[in-house]
Order: structure tokens, then C-alpha cells, then sequence
């Protein structure tokens, strides 16, 4: 116990304070579904009644989704040491097809937990790890393909629609262009039976493993919202388990729609057991980098036995996605020699130099349909690791990368064939007109299977800057159909992100999630864009800061140049100052509209100006508002 | 005199000790051009050998373009009181076309220059202005079209060159890959000729005033590199002639290719001298901001004669560009009537009112020959102003945006009669998928003479990230053919920019333009992203850092994970630490490769990768670097 340094000592973690404040004028509601426990959880964020002179008008609230989880209920007691209330455990068990088994499967997890050694920074799981009963499959996706509407399917759906419906009569939603979505098919309203349909076409996974019955539903497809990603993990250089459950629900807080725990340091095990039983959302994981860290980091000394093991550790605790690169194939290896950065994928090098090294295939590959067994038996869903992504615009594109892409696309049929659910990873760094090739192929290669990218990356020139370098073709490849964005943060390539970093990382990829939003012509996207554009126009600040990804922020830059509350209901702001102010002059045109009846210029014309020309100019100046 | 505050008092400014650092292991350097007077200012890094384990070769220095004038320079010694080093003045005189001045031409300036309770804050001119002789066009058109290449045009030729030809043999150069440019049409060297070619086509423009004898001449087209704006200027709310001055100096230490003055506060004429006697970079600005406060912000007691004045006024001073609304014409008003952000753009707005009040078409427009005149008779551009560009998404490219937009470009034609150069300003708020449509429409509209956009902004919805939203459209938009990037600060929206906020703003744009050369195919645009590249394989940190757009934010980053110096030289970095490297492992694999000379898959495996792979695992372990 004392090879533990305190501050990796577990029983004292506890919530970070940052984490669990409610929204500014926001509340947590909950839309509930056919049956009781179906809750599903949203923001509500109320404003203020437009100001007399712009109208006067009511401002209905605006329902956003909201991945923040529990954290941001008021009426729910946060304790780390508990972990969070489960959500779906009665539909799992209900289904009726899976056990609880007396004890882990995992030679590897079974060591750990008889280890009193690392009792002071063991979570203290009371529940079993439960698996399918033999002969079962319990995906999403073999529901799916059986007809099977499941309660997560129904709670994706009343999640995805945001109470989209309510506002049928709004011109928020009127107000919205129509978009370009390069074949996607978007419904006008997501029906359970939608999502049903296009998980069993493959084209959308839901991650939720029957272990991690805290997960709160999500789906990953193309024709639903675009989702972020958020990585978290300890390293051989530091981090604790309290700075890992802080940064997740912290993450989480902004935007995250899933959490990748890419832990590589110390104690991996009971760090991902602690962010597990602490997440509402999906956490994926890289088993391959825990396998090598039971081989010493030897990667020539890893087996299938030790990497098979590794799987099922993963999948009793609960783990919800498993990057896989078993498209790394030894053919494939040597076509990275010539490239300006080689192998840039750590799970890609890996296995490059464990193929090199015993001159054979991939055992991910040649073992594909037994990881499907395991998949299936917990629902893991594949994320099916781009091991050779291009590391530098220079190397997008190539052969490597589009050769490991074609074997993705073999493995999403074999995956498919077990019921297995699956996503793709893409690159990376790509110039900007490289990007939509990417996705082309993608969808070609994979039949549809979501795609799940990280970026990419539009230059290599702005080190300290990736998560814009990166943003910008996030936001490009999800419009083009790309299902999951995978955050970069401001320290990528430097070093290990802060918590501010993951903030600025998941705020960035939010915008470039939701730019993607409005361009495929989302139904409902633009609802808050509209909201908080009335809202600037009209001068409710408040209102602005509220609806804006991030309040905090968004607050505190308009203090910085007008600190006082006044400024907060003032109808100008620091860019023009109270003198002269375009919104004004903008709503001036507007009543003068109005009282003259013109819609359009022809009629504008015909209702002769002129008479009124003079009368405007007398109230005109009058307008000015008074410093 | 007791009636300016202490901090308005310009007599103390001094250079911002931050601006005129030297940037790390950098050089300036100039390439003389046909006469000892053509001096090009460029950067170069000098970078490390590459380390022996990955082959040790030399490493060329990299050559960048460099927006950080004379400030940069350490044999330069700056004051600010006296201004910048003079470099057109013999290229002007030779022309024989101008004329000096005995005073002022406008009333108000020599108003200003007889009141002595402004000396203080007064910079001290001792050049009389300049003007073209009675009936002679000094526009930088005029001599493209009659076949004269200026030395202004065969600076531009080697800058924008940027030593390529240098390269011819290097890999940095070859690995790029070939682009997407929608019709641009970018040779693969810019010679003068191309130069005077593309300005006699008002494909491209040359801002500087012939009073603006300090301009390292730059050109705006869209078969030249991408540039970008930085926006400075105080408000009623705040800011010194210091302060201006030193945004100015640290926007283009940072990649601030022009810099616009938009003040709209207190002693505008003044603050106007300092920055142009200080900058380098053409200086752009909206004259109906300062007519505006001649006539106490009552916008519709503007007339034409105080207008015009103004125009001569700054025209006298040195500004290189005007942007002119003379597209708001009046029966485009009624048609913002129903936007969701009415009118946004200042200038607009202005002459919305103007235009309403009296019922009279705007007299910009009216009066548009006219200033036709003023410009040629000092070489100023037009940047045609979007007065009725969309504030909101939901108001991107609606009827006001777009007829606005056949109007500039009618105007375009009018000024090309007159021999005047032109840019066409545009939005704004505009969602991804509505961009191209813009930038396709701008073209066809106004026959490719330059765009210059501010954003677009992709969403609304992350006020305090407006920076990152932009520079996605910015970015785009860059790639379809825009010429010039308007940046936006993180505090767009919400108050006024900081030092901080401009670098930010900075360097977001210069990445975002870079993306769009890469992406268009500029020769040798991928030669700094291929040399970053390979240092970031080779673990050459430093050459890492000094690459970058921002090498101090780059080594910080670093240094918060790895603070040691003998982390700069490490083989490894944070993110993985140092057991496990992916790089480190690449070069395994490229070293195998090589002493297999395989170059391809199918060699590969011919030649038998079974007998090498035993051997291989020997020394595949050692290859781990020790902690």
C-alpha cells in the first residue's frame, strides 16, 4: 500500500464542484416515454420577454440536448464513491437473456481484486458483471434486426427530436435553411422505429454495454445529430483517478457525447472502473494499450491469450466501445516507410511492430470473429481503429491508409454477420479538398457504418492551435457525413491537456458538430442559432450569454469591456458604444416597415417613401439612446 | 491641452518591447530584386540536423513570408515618434506623375493641424502630401494596363515567391499534393509580368497610397496567397493612440498582411497618423465612421460635402483602402425589414438611415465617379462594403445580401473604367453549405475582382469562440477562391479585443488561410506543413516549435508536461512518455525497410519478410528509450 503516493489514494476522490453548478436559467427536465422509466433527460433554457421597444413579445424557452448528465440535476446527490444511478438495468434484465456471473471472467481482473494492495484505490463495485446467457446476443443491433424496438431505442429517439415537435407553430424552426446532406436521409422527426431501422441497416450503433447500466442512451449515425468525443486517460507521467473522473465530468458538462479512456500510466484497471461507474456516458477504451502494459510494454511479447483476456476485463466492467486495429494488416506495414511520419497511431505501431516482428498477420485480424463472440456477449460495439492514419497532411491519402480502409470495410461485414455493431476510424491530418475522398470511401468501403474521425487536421503549421486546425475539417467531414468527432485539444502534439484544454477542445468540437448540423439541414438545428441571434438583436444579453455553448465564457469577455449590470439590459454594446448602434437602426427599418406595410421593395416603392420621408427623419435622431 | 488625459498623450508612445523580438533560431533576410532598391523582407529558420538515428542528413533552412516588417529586424532601430523607414518614395517620384503638396486638401485636416491644443498629441509629420498631377491616374491599375511593371509589382513577384525556386530539388517541395482551386489560376512561379497581368485583370489589387511610402507592397487576389486583416481602432469606450499603435505592431508580428483602423472614438485623425507612419502593412479604413462623428453620430446629417472631405483627408494621410457601402442602395432597406438581425454591418446601417430619412438613394452610390476620382489621384482602393450582410445564419444569402451584391458589382465595372483597383467585401453569418454559393456568386458578379470576407461564421451559437467559427467559413472560403480573410477575435460579439484577443485572431486566420493555399495547390504552400512535419518525426523539438505559426505558444505548451531542457532533445514526448513511441517505431519499420529495400507491398513480401522477422525481434526491444 505504500508504493501508492497519496494522491492516487482513490477513497478520497471526490466531485468536482465545477462540475455539478446547474446551467444560467437553465433547468434539467426530463421527457418521459412510453413507460415510467423511460426519462430522458434535456435542458431548458428560459428567457426573457423581448424588450417593449423590439416588440414586447414572449420568448419561449429552448430545449437543447444536454450530455452533462446527473452532474447538472439539482435534485440528484453526486457521490463519486457510489457512482451514478443506474438507467437501464430493468430493460436489460427484462430482455431475459443475459446471467449474472459469480465472479469476473478475467484471470487478469480476478488478480487485481484479490490484490489488497491496491484496496485504497479500489471502486467498490457491490454489483456482479453480468454476461449473455450461452447461445444469446444481446446488441442493440441484433434487436434491431429482429424487429425489436428496445427502450433504448425509444429513449434515443425522444433525445434526438429535443421536443423539436413543440415548436412546429415557431419561426425558430421555420427560420431554418434548407441543407446539403451528400446523401444522408434525414427525417423530419426521429420515431423509435426509425432509429430501430437504421441500427439494423447498420448505419447508427447505440454503445452501451449491458455493464454499464449508468449509460443514458446515445446514437452514432449519420442521420442523427453529429457526436463528439472527448479522450481523457492517465499517462507513464502522471495523473490520478480524481483528475480522470474530474476531466470526464468535466467534459461531459461541455458537450462529450461519449469519453474515450486512453489510460496508459499506472493502475488502468481501477482508473477505468472509477470513470465507468462515474459516467452517463459511453466510454470506449484501446484494450491494446492495457495489453501491453501487462507485457512490459514489449509489444513483440503480446499474445492473443493476454490481449483475449484484456477484452473481457473490459467488457465485464463495462466498457461500451473497443478500438480494435485489426486492420493494421503486414502487407500494409511496409507502405509507411516512405511517408513523411510513419505510423503516427499508437494501437497502429503496435501491432506494425508486433506483425514485423513475428512475420505474421495481425492476430486482431486473424482473430476477428472470436472478438465478435466477445462483442456480442456484453454488446461492445467495434470502433474499428484507422492503425495507419496519416500523422502529416503529406502522407493523406495514401495507400497505406485507404489500403488498411478497405480491409474496415471487410471487417464492418464480418462484424455485421455476428449482429456485432460497429464504427469506423478516420484520419487525422488532410488538407481540406482531401477531406470529402475520405468520407466518399468510407462509405463506400463500409457500407454506411458511422464514421468516427479525429479532425482531421487541415495543416501542421499551428502547433498549439490543432484544435482549430482540427476543427475546421471536423466540422467539414461531418457535414459530409461523418457521424462522431473526435476532440483535439489546444495541446495535441505538445503535451497532456488541463482541464481547460478538454474545455477548450469540447467546446471547439461542439461548434464544429453543430456547424455540421446546420449544413446537412438537421431538423431543428438552427432552432438555437435563431434564439440567440433574436436575443442579440434585441439586446437581452443575458439571454446571449445563456444560450451560447458556453455561458461562462461568453459572460465574462462582455465584463471584461462592460462590467456593470446596467450594461447587461443596455441596448449597445463595446464595439460601437452607446452613441450609434446598427441593431437600432435595424429595428428603425423595421417599425417603419411595419407602419408602411412593405414586404417587398416593388411594394416599398409603389407606397412611396417619400411621404414618409420626412416624418422618419424628425423621430429619427431621437432614437439615439443617451450615454 | 488639459482637456486629453494623461494615457491619450501620444508624445510617450513607445514601441511595444514584445513586438520587436526577433523570432527564435529566425533570420531576417532580403532578396534583392532588378534594382539595389527592391529589398524583399522574408524569415528564415534555421533548423537542426536530423539525429543520427533517424539518418542524420542537414536540414535547409525554411523560408517563410514575413508580415512583421521592419519591427523584426534588430539592425533596424524602431521610433515610433519618427516612424517607419521610407520604401516607394524613389519609385514614386520616378514616375513623374505626382506632385507634393503646399498644405492639406481638406478643410477639416488643416482645422486639425492648426489646433494647437492637439500638439501633444500630435505625430510630428515633416512630409508635405502627395497627389498625381492634374489629369494623371497614379493607381497601380492604370500602369498594369498601359504594360508597365512597377517595382511595386516586382517586390510582390519575390515575395509571394517566397525563395521557392530555391527548393526545386527538395523533398519538401515534392511531397505536396496537387489541389482543388475552382478555376483559380496559380502559376507555378510568380513572375512580375504575372503580377502586372492580374492587376491589369482587377483580378488582384495593390493597396498603397502613394502617401503610404512606408508599405512593403502586398497584393490581394486569388491567384496569390491568401492573406488576412487584423482589425484595430478605439471606440467611445476606450483605447490610446499607444495602445493602437501597439495592436498594430503585435497584429502583424503575428501575420496581419493589412490592417484596417475602424476607429469611431475620440481624436480619430490623430490616431490615424500614428498608426500609418508606423505600419508597413497597407492600412484599410471605413471613412463613414469618422464623417459620422463629424456631424455628432447623427447619421442623417451627412452630405456628400463633409464626406468627400473626409475621403481627401484620409486619403492625404496614406490610407491604402477605403471600404465604401455604396452598394446599400434604398430599395434594398425594406428588404432587412424581416431578418431575423436586420442590418449589422456600422456602414450599412449608416446609410440605411440616411437613405430612409431623406428618401434619397444613397449618395455614395450617387456620387460614385466622384470618388472614383479621389482614388486615382492617390491610389487608394475600393473595398466595396457589404452593408447588408447577414448578422445570423438564418439571414445568409437572402434577396438584400444578394441584390447588394449585383450592385458592387456594377460598381466594379464603373471604378475598372477609372482605372481604380477593387475588392469586394463579404459576410458574415453564413452556414457551411451556403459558403460556395457566395463565393461563386461574388465571382460571376463581379468578374473576379478579389473577395474579402469577414468569416463567415459557420453557427451562432458559441459567442466567446467566434474565432473558431469563423475561421471554419474563413477557411472554406479561402479554398474557393476568396483573396483576403477578415479575421474575428474571440470577442466578437461581446467587447473589445485585448492584445491577447488580436493574437488569437491572428493566428486562427493565418492558419485558416494557410489551410485554404494548401488546399487550392499553391506551389510550395506545403513546405513549412513537410519540414514541421519532419522535425515532429525526428523529435527535433526546437525546429518543432520555431516552425510553427506561434512558436512561443507551442514550447510553452510543451514545457508545462516536460519542463526540462533535456526533454527538447528527448526521443519521446508526453502523450505516450517514453516506453512506447510510435514515431520511434516508424523508423524501425523505415529502417527495415530499407535494408530490405522494400518499397512496396508486393516486394515485401517476395523478398521473404519471414527471414528477417527473427532478427528484427532482437533488436526490436532495445529500441525502447530508457526512462
Amino acid at each position: 500500500m505504500s508504493a501508492i503516493p497519496e494522491e492516487f489514494l482513490s477513497k478520497t476522490a471526490k466531485v468536482d464542484e465545477a462540475s455539478i453548478q446547474p446551467f444560467p436559467n437553465s433547468r434539467k427536465i426530463y421527457v418521459e416515454g412510453s413507460r415510467a422509466d423511460i426519462q430522458v433527460p434535456m435542458r431548458e433554457i428560459s428567457l426573457a420577454d423581448t424588450p417593449t421597444d423590439f416588440g414586447g413579445e414572449k420568448n419561449d424557452p429552448v430545449v437543447v440536448y444536454d450530455t452533462s448528465g446527473p452532474y447538472t440535476d439539482p435534485k440528484v446527490t453526486i457521490d463519486v464513491q457510489k457512482g451514478l444511478p443506474e438507467v437501464r438495468t430493468a430493460w436489460v434484465e427484462e430482455r431475459n437473456d443475459t446471467e449474472l456471473l459469480e465472479n469476473f471472467s478475467s484471470e487478469y481482473c480476478r488478480e487485481r481484486m484479490s490484490d489488497e494492495s491496491l484496496d485504497s484505490l479500489r471502486f467498490d463495485l457491490k454489483r456482479q458483471p453480468r454476461k449473455a446467457r450461452p447461445g444469446k446476443n444481446v446488441t442493440q443491433l441484433h434487436y434491431a434486426r429482429q424487429g425489436i424496438v428496445t427502450p433504448e431505442m425509444e429513449y434515443i429517439a425522444i433525445r434526438e427530436n429535443s421536443k423539436l415537435q413543440a415548436l412546429k407553430a415557431s419561426d425558430l424552426l421555420k427560420q431554418q435553411h434548407p441543407g446539403q446532406s451528400f446523401g444522408a436521409n434525414i427525417p423530419e422527426e426521429i420515431t423509435p422505429e426509425f432509429v430501430r431501422d437504421e441500427v439494423a441497416r447498420g448505419r447508427a450503433i447505440i454503445p452501451a454495454n449491458i455493464n454499464h447500466p449508468e449509460v443514458e442512451p446515445m446514437i452514432i449515425g449519420r442521420n442523427f445529430l453529429v457526436k463528439i468525443n472527448g479522450n481523457i486517460g492517465n499517462s507513464a507521467l502522471g495523473s490520478s483517478i480524481d483528475e480522470e473522473v474530474e476531466k470526464l465530468t468535466w467534459g461531459t458538462r461541455w458537450g462529450a457525447d461519449t469519453v474515450m479512456d486512453l489510460s496508459t500510466g499506472k493502475n488502468i484497471h481501477e482508473t477505468r472502473e472509477w470513470i465507468i461507474r462515474n459516467s452517463h456516458v459511453p466510454i470506449g477504451t484501446v484494450p491494446i494499450y492495457q495489453a501491453l502494459e501487462k507485457v512490459n510494454g514489449v509489444a513483440e511479447d503480446l499474445t492473443w491469450e493476454v490481449f483475449r483476456d484484456t477484452l473481457i476485463e473490459q467488457a465485464e466492467q463495462g466498457v461500451d466501445y473497443f478500438t480494435i486495429h485489426a486492420g493494421v494488416l503486414l502487407r500494409y506495414v511496409p507502405m509507411t516507410a516512405k511517408r513523411v511520419t510513419g505510423i503516427v497511431s499508437r494501437g497502429g505501431s503496435i501491432m506494425a511492430k508486433w506483425c514485423l516482428a513475428h512475420h505474421k498477420e495481425n492476430f486482431l485480424y486473424t482473430h476477428f470473429e472470436e472478438i465478435c463472440e466477445i462483442c456480442k456477449a456484453y454488446d461492445v460495439s467495434f470502433s474499428l481503429g484507422d492503425g495507419l492514419r496519416p500523422g502529416s497532411v503529406a502522407d493523406a491519402n495514401d495507400e497505406a491508409q485507404f489500403g488498411e480502409l478497405e480491409t474496415l470495410g471487410e471487417l464492418t461485414k464480418i462484424a455485421w454477420k455476428h449482429d456485432v455493431q460497429v464504427m469506423i476510424e478516420g484520419p487525422g491530418h488532410v488538407p481540406m479538398h482531401l477531406i470529402k475522398e475520405n468520407m466518399d470511401k468510407q462509405l463506400r468501403e463500409c457500407d454506411e457504418a458511422p464514421f468516427y474521425t479525429l479532425g482531421p487536421l487541415t495543416t501542421d503549421i499551428a502547433p498549439g492551435y490543432d484544435h482549430i486546425t482540427s476543427g475546421i475539417g471536423a466540422a467539414m467531414i461531418g457535414w459530409y457525413g461523418c457521424a462522431m468527432l473526435c476532440y483535439v485539444t489546444p495541446k495535441e502534439h505538445l503535451g497532456l491537456p488541463d482541464k481547460d484544454d478538454v474545455k477548450t477542445g469540447i467546446i471547439t468540437y461542439k461548434l464544429a458538430a453543430h456547424a455540421a448540423d446546420l449544413a446537412k439541414g438537421h431538423p431543428g438545428a438552427q432552432i438555437r442559432d435563431n434564439a440567440l441571434s433574436k436575443a442579440r438583436f434585441e439586446f437581452r444579453w443575458e439571454d446571449q450569454f445563456n444560450l451560447a455553448l458556453d455561458p461562462d465564457t461568453a459572460r465574462s469577455y462582455h465584463d471584461e469591456t462592460l462590467p456593470k449590470e446596467s450594461a447587461k439590459v443596455a441596448h449597445f454594446c463595446s464595439m460601437c458604444g452607446p452613441k450609434f448602434c446598427s441593431m437600432k437602426i435595424s429595428q428603425e427599418v423595421r417599425d417603419y416597415a411595419a407602419e408602411n406595410r412593405i414586404d417587398t421593395v416593388d411594394v416599398a416603392l409603389e407606397q412611396g417613401m417619400e411621404e414618409k420621408a420626412s416624418e422618419f427623419k424628425e423621430q429619427g435622431s431621437q432614437l439615439y439612446h443617451k450615454v
